[in-house]
């Protein structure tokens, strides 16, 4: 496809150290005994938010407001159910039982440090480190990290190609929050825009000198060329984030229509830790409410279920 | 003045809950025996980036790229100095004595998880715990959030007003990386915009629908009223950030020209942490270099020593 090419040409040399040192430790986790020896499920997770740099040299930048949580937390159901993980996510944000460590680190040496006594935590912090330890010295996890959309794009080309051998064996669980817009690195000015209207902007000739207008262009929609090219077999699990209940299901559907992913999962920007609706190729939408488990585990029990039966 | 007034009464009311409880914290400090029976300065450092939203129900904003360490740095010195200080930093950016506390955290946990044994970290996370605590149990620093640029000036206005009693005792020492650009309130869209061309935004006719133009504002300078009306005795030091050296020094000039304030700390982004230029209202460049002291250090054993020469 042109377009593709077109997007995946335009970057400076820069990407491709960020791709080759990730192909690294890609290649030496699907070589790994456990990959080969098993048969279940490699699942690939994106998550956190990718920001879209308004000047080349990084100061600001428009980001996605994403914490992470679900990613991490869907990850660690996939490990728990077996399943090997290639986590790829936003520099900073949650981990896979990583999601409450800041938090907790703080309270609990807040203690620690007052009072002066041993740590003791009740298993709030150790058990998910030990779980985490455990994970990546069985090779059932990786973690990869992105900042911008172009890298979090890149990489995710990169990965999906790796794992076309595996065929059916694969789950792209698309959890990130991806930037629609952004501006090409070829539009991007080299220094921090000045704050009197900038060169490399464009003007708005007709108003005061107090408003100006910044040309942003649509990201393209990766999610064609994944299912098309990138890596045809795999179960593809897309996600729909809205503020607006009344679009959220209309706009799931389109996904599914126009790019032939297997499942969106719908999710409303108040209510998405209590409820979500996946909705399927055959259009069939299924609600599903956290119960005595997370939000998390409810979806990831289901996507399992499906990419099974679909096998 | 009229600006001033248009963009301090165009929020809705939520604003009002903000401040509200901001003004409670700031009263009960203010109003300490610490700082009643001293004559300290009592310092205003504000720290981390503001963001400025794209839609009123927050997904996605303009970020400036900063993680609060020079302010957070800084506050420490002055507390080092007995000064008495209120943080107003971004939440989740660094804090004082805190700045590294995430990445140490990880390590001795980790540590600590995988061998069981007890926690020492040699004082890397146990010595700024207990300074941390000891200034707040002294009511010596009072840390207060903003998230959004609209939070940061309604406060940084509320703080400088309630400050101003103490005439010329105050600084302000304006650390923080503010918006240059926003939406207004009024022009922000409810919902989440749409990555096919939003309504609420300027539509570009002549170019493929692959673009889009998005109007932004210029955020009002308020460095001019923290001068002129919020607290004229105050001694205001403001900061510029630059990616070109070329154009740092007119810019840092500059600002003291138009708004009158009494030092601008000059920084280059690769250099800030080795190299900061001190520009006065007699238009002095002093260079200052960290040595064995940390660049916080030395700029505010230098802001003190100038502050008291003004007297």
């Amino acid at each position: 496809m042109e377009e593709e090419g077109l997007f995946f040409n335009s970057c400076g040399n820069w990407i491709k150290n960020y791709l080759q040192q990730q192909q690294i430790q890609l290649d030496t986790f699907l070589k790994s005994e456990a990959i080969l020896s098993s048969e279940k499920p490699i699942v690939v997770v994106t998550s956190g938010g990718t920001i879209a740099p308004l000047e080349k040299r990084l100061v600001r930048y428009i980001d996605n407001f994403s914490t992470g949580n679900r990613g991490a937390g869907a990850a660690e159901s996939f490990l728990e159910h077996h399943c090997h993980v290639i986590f790829l996510y936003r520099e900073g944000s949650c981990c896979p039982y990583g999601r409450f460590f800041p938090k907790h680190c703080l309270e609990i040496l807040h203690t620690y440090s007052l009072d002066g006594d041993h740590l003791s935590d009740n298993g709030k912090l150790i058990v998910p480190f030990q779980k985490l330890a455990k994970a990546t010295e069985q090779s059932r996890i990786l973690l990869l990290t992105f900042q911008t959309v172009t890298e979090y794009l890149y990489a995710l080309r990169q990965i999906a190609l790796s794992l076309n051998p595996f065929g059916k064996r694969v789950i792209i669980f698309l959890a990130a929050a991806v930037s629609d817009f952004y501006i090409p690195e070829s539009e991007l000015p080299e220094h921090k825009i000045s704050s009197t209207i900038s060169q490399s902007h464009e003007e708005d000739e007709q108003s005061s000198q107090s408003s100006f207008l910044l040309r942003l262009y649509h990201v393209p929609k990766c999610l064609g060329w994944l299912k098309s090219k990138w890596a045809p077999q795999a179960y593809v699990v897309a996600f729909k984030l809205e503020t607006d209940a009344n679009v959220l299901l209309e706009k799931a559907k389109h996904t599914i229509d126009k790019y032939g992913v297997d499942v969106v999962v719908a999710n409303e920007l108040t209510s998405r830790y209590e409820h979500v609706q996946l909705v399927n190729q055959q259009q069939q939408v299924i609600d599903r409410y956290s119960n005595d488990k997370t939000i998390e585990q409810v979806i990831v029990q289901n996507i399992l279920d499906m990419h099974q039966r679909k096998g």
